[in-house]
């Protein structure tokens, strides 16, 4: 029998003492052995919960005992979950973490002390919740030169997106709606921003690469400017627009940014609607290969917490080796970033936007405006295109 | 430094020489140390080419050879490729292998024979091509209870099936394309009868359940019967027209076939086209998840082989634990098997429809014809109303 604690009794914590309990049968097959929550930690009373009598209020309890061999951290945030990680892991015991934050700014070193320590890091829900990615990244997709990784990885912007798209419905109306929903928090700024994306792009970039990209130094824009005059442009032109998060190479240089992009509808990742997740990764040898599921949620999430768990119990005694080194992962700098462009601009003298922007292609326009896509340029050439004419939208096309 | 040798020069096996020339870099790195193509066999010559120096026509110069610890075989067929793996594997050679019809048939006892070695036999491209879902079906998803895969598991016939559909050509017309263009078989019969995506499955199912799925023993049906009609009628119902290999769990049993299947729009399967695949798995705490890319190609299931290469070496020393017993997986009678079934009779009268088929959903007809579908009927139950009257062609409808 493996005895293991939960940090955190909140929507991802439950569901893993739920996934364990229901499913103990085939959790307890796959790992070798019986998996018991011995210990959960929480700030709160649940009384009449299952977990009432293995609730504790103190750190301590958990850290001090020996014979908690594997940790769940499911609190969220930096602190104090990195404290609480970093201590369980120098004391020993393997950590399994949903927490995309605590992995973005401090994965390599607690990957190192784990390393060190012969005991596991491993981080499966911390980007696409439930789907498999992290594991495949580090453990299947090894043989390729990777050009692209690009994900919807947001299911709260992404369903606000998919309904603005099918109901012609504004933003502010749909982002209501979701908050009611229960689908977009009271504050969304984390998701509609671009911030939760970020992260996630960070970390999948990190494994890809094998070093670190800080997401602070990601280029980020939110959803928050859609109109749904830009969804009535892009079905127009065939395309579905979609915040990703994308990394990719060009002449050997790698350049990642979150932005709301316009997908052709045969790219995989158009057609990935509500708050389903997907992520994309293109190799020299692979071509594409995209992995789809539910990107958050409580079981979903719950599910690859849990055969992080089993894997950990299964490698007692044995670091499975995940290469993201400390060091900072060497980009292009986003000016040089390139793409083609959807514009709008009330500039509607083509001779003045051909002078700016050179040869374009018009897209049919209902409104009072121009609307065009540009050749492939820089981001430093938009940029300086914008400032001599006026641009009310703009969204960059991946192709 | 790792030497390793491949079994078969042919289209796979120099794709497999190929990324790990092309990739060295990044396979070495992942590796953890550098992986040497020491030794290829193939009966035919190969002057001019790389591997010329390093080709032999006897396998015992690899069996014998105590410097090669793993060993790629893509030959294909189940003999000689199952004589030489045995070997290999019993004088203590890992191997990697993208054979499905020998995984299919001996998977259970070549993954015991590296267990009691504590060596690895890997098949991470048997089924799926290029796609990440063997590793992951073994590592990732194990907390769940897992109660659907359903796959595209051959991309010739998938081609067909888009080509069908997109161009409403017939099928023995997009066949002789096919052809023409290297994407089926002079002789089509494995592809379009189903024999393929047969062993996928259950390879698939085998590892999700772990005890075997012979796969003579589920239903199969091609697509060699499926007219440009079915598709029309297809497009109004609002599904697709896909071969999929599915395992469901209803009522704690087991029911596998192979058949053509009307999917929903809204099925992550129903939008994957030409010669890709995708892997839809269901769990009762994951939901859907689905694994998507380029089921077959050289360089695609090259890159899934060396990944089973690196894998390999860096497990040396150490059985990967897979779960895929000898012993028979407990399946329901495919008589039992529910769907709701798509009809189409020259039977008219819809009182005699009612009396056989109880109440039916009919579909606006174009043609001298009824059409209609079932409510969740069994096998048996359809085999009997078949009986009564005429049928002039059926699909399961998956839901």
């Amino acid at each position: 029998m493996v005895n293991i604690a939960v940090l955190g009794y909140g929507t991802v914590g439950s569901g893993v003492v739920e996934v364990i309990n229901t499913n103990h049968d085939i959790v307890n097959k796959r790992a070798g052995q019986e998996i018991n929550v011995k210990r959960v930690l929480d700030l709160r009373e649940f009384p009449g919960d299952p977990v009432e009598n293995i609730l504790t209020h103190d750190f301590e309890d958990i850290l001090n005992d020996d014979d908690i061999s594997v940790v769940v951290e499911v609190m969220g945030g930096v602190e104090p979950a990195y404290t609480f990680v970093k201590k369980c892991l120098l004391a020993g015991k393997s950590v399994a973490t949903s927490n995309k934050e605590l992995v973005a700014v401090h994965g390599p070193e607690l990957i190192k002390i784990a390393r060190e320590g012969n005991i596991n890091f491993f981080f499966e829900a911390s980007a696409g919740g439930g789907i498999p990615v992290i594991r495949p990244l580090n453990t299947s997709i090894t043989a390729d030169d990777v050009t692209e990784i690009t994900g919807i990885l947001n299911g709260t912007t992404n369903y606000i997106l998919t309904k603005m798209d099918k109901e012609g419905a504004d933003y502010a109306t749909v982002l209501k709606q979701a908050q009611e929903l229960g689908y977009a928090e009271r504050n969304p700024e984390a998701d509609v921003e671009g911030g939760d994306a970020c992260r996630k792009i960070a970390i999948l970039t990190s494994l890809v690469y094998g070093k670190n990209l800080d997401y602070n130094r990601i280029h980020m824009e939110g959803i928050t400017r859609i109109t749904t005059d830009d969804f009535k442009y892009a079905d127009k032109m065939g395309y579905s627009v979609k915040l990703v998060g994308t990394t990719r190479k060009t002449d050997g240089k790698l350049y990642s940014y979150v932005a709301p992009v316009m997908l052709p509808h045969d790219n995989p990742l158009a057609k990935i609607d509500d708050v389903y997740n997907g992520i994309l990764v293109h190799g020299n040898a692979l071509d594409d290969v995209m992995f789809y599921g539910k990107g958050a949620g409580k079981l979903p999430t719950a599910s690859a917490v849990v055969s992080d768990v089993i894997d950990a119990v299964k490698n007692a005694g044995r670091h499975v080796p995940i290469i993201w080194e400390d060091e900072e992962l060497e980009m292009g700098t986003f000016a040089d970033s390139e793409s083609r462009f959807f514009v709008r601009t009330d500039e509607k003298d083509e001779a003045a936007i051909k002078a700016v922007f050179g040869d374009v292609e018009y897209v049919d326009s209902d409104l009072d405006e121009k609307a065009f896509v540009t050749a492939v340029i820089t981001e430093g050439e938009f940029e300086a295109c914008c400032n001599k004419i006026g641009v009310k939208s703009a969204l960059r096309v991946l192709d």
